[in-house]
């Protein structure tokens, strides 16, 4: 790229998006310049305000530019669940199933001393806080089956059971529908045996 | 997304980056987020830089923020030779291949009558008057060897042949180092077979 220092930065740049490598990035910059300019603006402009806008919700924590998110905020939800996700996308997905109603709180990662993340980093005070002062009648810990996740969902549950009007429930682990039992890892078809119901 | 419009905007842009679908999009807009909106600011600010100031040079059409790029201002280049290409990846991946000491043309794509791109697009009246007015003495043509890029070599080899001192050259076509015959495709072999040379 020594005809341009300009595009030179500028490839290098989009190469800190996750999963854009030198090639892509390339590509990137080359179709912008010649057949999306404004595309490419309006990136700038969208990065821009978000970068600056969003925060978290005061609330759940996910990310919102608002105080709170429309999601804390709605009136019509059942303010007697609560679901504990490890990140913003797992909300998104859970919301796009449109089987939960409650609320959500989002620890924005999950434990690991190793890495120097503690409780305070997932906003486990605020959630404490949150389970004293509420209705909640059921705490569904639906983090990621990982050892961290794992973890973290019995750090929560601890923490949970000492409200005693809470339930507290951990999302179903077993054989993924559709999947074929032969390609199923030994770990989840333990899951599946342990936590087998009666048809 | 219901929870944040914003963020829901930003995904939307990051959509039009080419190759990238929604769950790359939205991944992208997390991972900035989460641990690098220091590097969205940077991306922000490198596109709104490109894509107001990158324009072309002035004498082989490339990307370039100057006049001139580079290259065509570099005094120890051979200014005999005259190398057409489609576009800046292709003059880009010749100069990292570091065999090729002369000046580049950029067509900035190929002649195709369909799309309504004819000669006046690819910049053949700017390439015709460099060809009088210059010392050159070689045209290699490297477009693609497609439809479009073969009949674009063929318009300007014809252009080119009006200058008796220019010699026209085409980059060779044939079976690429490293490949298996069994996986070559017939025309390639054909091309291989014609354009044989003596050992």
């Amino acid at each position: 790229m020594r005809f341009s220092p300009l595009l030179e930065e500028l490839i290098e740049s989009l190469r800190s998006l996750p999963g854009v490598g030198p090639k892509t990035a390339q590509r990137m910059a080359f179709q912008l310049l010649t057949r999306g300019r404004e595309k490419g603006k309006r990136i700038a402009h969208m990065l821009n305000l978000g970068m600056e806008g969003i925060g978290h919700c005061q609330r759940c924590r996910t990310f919102c530019e608002a105080e709170h998110c429309a999601i804390c905020l709605a009136p019509q939800r059942d303010s007697s669940l609560l679901c504990i996700v490890e990140n913003p996308i797992d909300m998104m997905v859970i919301e796009q199933m449109n089987i939960f109603k409650g609320f959500y709180f989002v620890l924005m990662g999950h434990l690991s001393p190793l890495d120097g993340i503690g409780p305070e980093d997932i906003g486990i005070p605020e959630l404490a806080q949150r389970l004293t002062n509420s209705s909640i009648s059921e705490v569904i810990l639906a983090t990621n089956p990982t050892v961290e996740g794992e973890a973290t969902a019995h750090y929560i549950s601890e923490l949970a059971k000492q409200q005693p009007q809470i339930k507290v429930t951990r999302i179903a682990h077993g054989v993924p529908l559709g999947g074929e039992l032969e390609y199923i890892d030994g770990g989840t078809l333990a899951h599946a045996f342990t936590g087998r119901g009666e048809v």
